[in-house]
């Protein structure tokens, strides 16, 4: 069976170690199986700093599936120190805001050395990912750069943009964000490969990601949305939102920023159906039990969504594949 | 008194504490001083190793001068972890021959920022310096890129040409060279306020640094060799050569290589006298205790030049002022 997850970060990840123990892959390393999962991951988050090229969500994939990831922050290295971001505070560096770690910063030094060698960042990570062995096909959303940034005002007064990583961390998501806007998304192109994942694929899943700033963000790569649109796989989404609140992360902000109510219900409509909408792309949507959700010419099912460890997070998947006619 | 000093890394940053104590100023750190130290930095053994720009004898002046060297290793910050390094190496990046500290790997990443962002290197050290506050202006040679490479044969028998560093760190010169040339040399202009340094100065001192890959590289570049020999300023050198051996370091491995006898007399020789030879740049010449050298036109004394300490070093640095016609 070859899966497609459409995924962010931290949510993501942990959602593709569900889909790999469910079928039959260990969910950290790699691993020998019939079954085939192929990530497009989101890159708006990605950032210069320091002169390194950053990819928290493509790192947050990759360190979880291949076992490195700090368990208790959930991004970032394990066994992690930080003396590089304490000598750059030293210098006077920007950036202080955002945790960069030193383990964390071979990984960048080695990304960043390749992309201005010229290589994309697709090659790029096929690379990283060959120390970290995922077992997941990890695909950059495109290879182009896309930067998501947010138009707040500032403590100081002042309406400006500045990249989501800097709204997200260094301000909590509590400044008012007025909109959300990926920067350079109009003119870029689906990675090599997504679009044919897309289109071979036996089911397509919307993670249980941030809806706007994750997969919202690869969905508005030209002819991603279309692929999806018209691919002959099912596309079945979950929703990240129980109880009407976001299990984690701050995707309220989000929704508010781009007036969408934090609830399962309206998450699924601002997916839409791909019957009946010209840009939905929702055969099914997956909420948490006992909630219900109205999506015109969505099927809507409640299941249990609380990623509480692999097993629970595995039933997930397993009950995204039952709704898309799919059994193991 | 203005004192224009010509060095290399470790040993002409030793120097220059010496020469710092010698006019009054702390050794380490800034002070006042009626006096003004300048230090012409050799910038051939700087290199980009994985994206990252190092220049190893400007930041051991830095480190050294302001109180960050590592006092046991001579070279790198004290406190340094090596997290960077040993991830790297499990991403099979090369170069793990080469001591890339966590700390050093900020100072690095801040100056590759910034000439990546288009500032010259003589703006890049500046800034950096005004962390480490040295107390000595530290010029870079030339903002223009030099790297000094050595013509080896291989372990594997392939004669090629090798970046200095790597001829000298991870095969410690063990490899005979049949050449050393700064690449880039000849293309190469004196850093900002170098040559206005060396006409405005009381007196020139060539550091006892390596006289081929240190002295003799910033001898290379175009306009100092003159610049040295028409300067109103006595020009005195000191012999990093002693009993026919290199003080530290493997100079004798460098001087084989261009032809040059490891005796302080052919060190003398081959930096010539000011007076009576067309590339010649010394007025006077400084060995050590007990030994003797014959260069034609330029006056030689013997005095201790072993740098045990600061106040021998600085004892050193009154015998060069010394032979200028200089007192304090």
């Amino acid at each position: 069976m070859k899966v497609v997850v459409v995924v962010g970060g931290v949510g993501g990840a942990r959602f593709l170690l569900g889909v790999k123990a469910l079928l039959g892959l260990p969910p950290i390393g790699p691993g020998e199986s019939e079954h085939e999962v192929t990530a497009v991951v989101n890159t708006g988050d990605d950032l210069w700093m320091h002169g390194l090229r950053i990819c928290p969500d493509l790192d947050t994939c990759m360190y979880t599936l291949g076992g490195g990831i700090d368990p208790v922050r959930g991004w970032g290295l394990k066994d992690e120190t930080w003396t590089v971001k304490n000598e750059l505070a030293a210098y006077g560096a920007d950036g202080e805001w955002f945790g960069l770690g030193d383990r964390d910063t071979a990984t960048h030094l080695v990304r960043s050395r390749m992309l201005r060698a010229g290589y994309p960042l697709s090659d790029v990570t096929a690379a990283l990912c060959h120390r970290w062995q995922p077992g997941v096909k990890l695909l950059p959303m495109t290879d182009d750069r896309v930067e998501t940034h947010v138009v707040v005002d500032t403590p100081e007064g002042e309406r400006k943009a500045i990249h989501f990583q800097e709204w997200w961390i260094r301000y909590k998501a509590e400044l008012p964000a007025h909109s959300i806007v990926p920067v350079g998304a109009e003119e870029a192109k689906p990675g090599p490969g997504v679009l044919d994942a897309i289109a071979g694929a036996d089911v397509i899943l919307l993670a249980p990601s941030n809806p706007v700033v994750s997969v919202g963000t690869v969905l508005a790569v030209p002819g991603m949305r279309e692929a999806i649109r018209k691919t002959a796989a099912p596309v079945v989404g979950l929703s990240p939102i129980i109880g009407g609140k976001a299990v984690r992360g701050m995707a309220d902000a989000c929704l508010s920023a781009i007036g969408v109510e934090t609830s399962a219900a309206a998450v699924g409509q601002y997916y839409g159906s791909r019957q009946c909408s010209d840009e939905g792309v929702l055969d099914a949507w997956l909420v948490h039990t006992g909630e219900s959700a109205e999506v015109p010419n969505v099927a809507v099912r409640a299941v249990p969504l609380l990623m509480t460890d692999v097993g629970a997070t595995a039933e997930m998947a397993r009950a995204a594949l039952e709704m898309a006619g799919l059994t193991l």
